[in-house]
């Protein structure tokens, strides 16, 4: 990424990180609350939706601090996400560091999420008091961040389901990371846009940029689980295998394997104590399908349909750095 | 209860369940998480929360329908909160029949959970949509619903820290329920008597009623969870005493029991394989030192005090059912 763009990135995950602390401060009590809540936000992260809530906004031409609160609000429902599923999906390791579960057993994991989906709205509430914005796009901010929250449970029943099962379509797939991953991203982009006083027009497509880039980041997430390099991606190489993820990768390989390979595989997803060879194994099979090119090329084809969207936005520093974003999604190892 | 409160009382539980139904419907999908989310919805429950958003309303001269909506999200939040905690505490039984993640596994009833955490929201979104409420009080409304919901995790947290202290006083007692049982019932209150156009004053005065009711519907809940009968009250007696949970009775009786006798409860207290005969000693030993009528009397002076604030109100059927519904808090079998 250009230097100044990142420069310019850099400076709002500053604000957004003094933002977070001021929402989940170190002195908050129970004392066990604070650590259990702040964990995983210590532990860094991308802070990728938080920005995306400030550009959203400056795009359209609000102010970075319009939309400050939301963006941190965003952040936090996505750490509320990260915990409770690693809880349901029995994940050891994220961002380099133990997951909340591991380190503080599942009860304290299990309000620790709860108590930051809490500050979620809480956050949104001050956004709209210091704003003083009217009450129809008070409501309708609320709408897309409750109804976002929503899709994103279904998306993990969908996910948790699908383990279970032997076939899964491409459709069904997309379906899931609609909820999972694209959902959330969405609403930023509509939040940002809607606080920074955007049309109709401007929010809509700003949101359909949102759910095309956050797709594709959840399909690089799944092919960086596969080639990754563990140090870079934060999470243990092949865990999506061991969990029996219907991944993009996995979906397809099923799909375009003979009948005896697509039996190994299916035996070798989800099985919990797979060894190295195995999991080489299952790698080899989706190597030698082709499903991870397909997938890189499907990540790739959404990404260039979102910055076709900004077409119709003015230019401006914010579009360049969104322009600049939907790249970074397919082209991370982060 | 006199038939006409009762009549009253049960036309509004009927609204309420119509709207539950609206906001959690039995043809969601994925399948199982309309099931999760909607079996202790089914269960029964006496609405107490919902009924409350809605007498609120119209104690303050507001329409029954003017904060539907926002009775409903009430009740999901409640809800969210029972299938959370009882995987917390690992209670299998509620409402008499078994729990959600007993029937559906935790990490089904973990994401149920969050999914009717994210509908309270929702539901909110549309009662300020409907009303067309002021940018200020829809954000008030959200301000109220979600720091109350971030105290009832803080609440939980503190029950659950406080079952592996061996000494607990009153007073952080008193605030443990204040944040697990109060907060959610005086929100109920506020947020009713905003969307029912109350001012400021009557706002304050119903919420601090809804607070003292709260913390005595918690301590009743001690209470009978002990004499209680286990088919009225839905939940296997001596469950708080197998699962170390430190009531009022319980940090009464160890306050006045002497050494021995303290140390037998401390030794049953949270004892797993707990007997029908270790069960029974401990239960000797609450009613031995009078930490059964001191929770009683402490309820009863709670409710007085909230029925007293209710004088400065305006005569109505509203105000009439909340008089009564503050007795029923510390005289329910159920």
């Amino acid at each position: 990424m250009r230097l100044d763009v990142l420069k310019y990135l850099m400076d709002r995950v500053k604000i957004v990180d003094k933002e977070l602390d001021r929402w989940v401060p170190k002195n908050l009590r129970p004392k066990i609350l604070a650590q259990a809540t702040r964990h995983l936000l210590e532990a860094g992260g991308k802070r990728l939706r938080p920005c995306l809530v400030i550009l959203s906004c400056e795009a359209v031409g609000g102010k970075t601090k319009d939309a400050l609160e939301a963006a941190a609000a965003i952040e936090l429902l996505h750490t509320f996400t990260l915990i409770h599923d690693d809880i349901m999906d029995h994940d050891e390791i994220r961002r380099n560091v133990k997951t909340v579960h591991v380190l503080w057993g599942e009860p304290i994991a299990i309000v620790a999420g709860d108590a930051l989906f809490a500050k979620v709205f809480e956050a949104l509430a001050a956004n709209m008091q210091r704003l003083g914005v009217d009450g129809r796009r008070a409501a309708e901010v609320l709408d897309i961040v409750s109804k976002a929250s929503f899709e994103i449970c279904r998306g993990q029943t969908k996910d948790l389901l699908m383990a279970k099962k032997r076939r899964v379509t491409e459709e069904e797939y997309l379906d899931m990371i609609a909820g999972k991953t694209g959902a959330l991203i969405e609403a930023s982009m509509r939040v940002g846009a809607l606080l920074g006083g955007g049309t109709r027009k401007q929010v809509d497509l700003l949101g359909r940029y949102g759910m095309l880039i956050g797709m594709a980041f959840q399909i690089r997430d799944d092919v960086l689980g596969i080639i990754g390099e563990k140090r870079k991606f934060g999470k243990p190489i092949g865990s999506d295998i061991q969990e029996g993820k219907k991944t993009l990768l996995v979906v397809k390989a099923l799909e375009r394997l003979d009948p005896k390979d697509r039996r190994t595989l299916l035996r070798l997803l989800g099985k919990k104590d797979i060894t190295r060879k195995e999991m080489r194994k299952a790698i080899g099979l989706l190597e030698k399908t082709g499903a991870i090119e397909y997938a890189s090329r499907k990540a790739e084809a959404m990404v260039n349909e979102a910055k076709k969207l900004l077409g119709e936005l003015p230019e401006s520093r914010a579009k360049n750095a969104l322009l600049r974003i939907a790249d970074f999604v397919i082209h991370r190892e982060i």
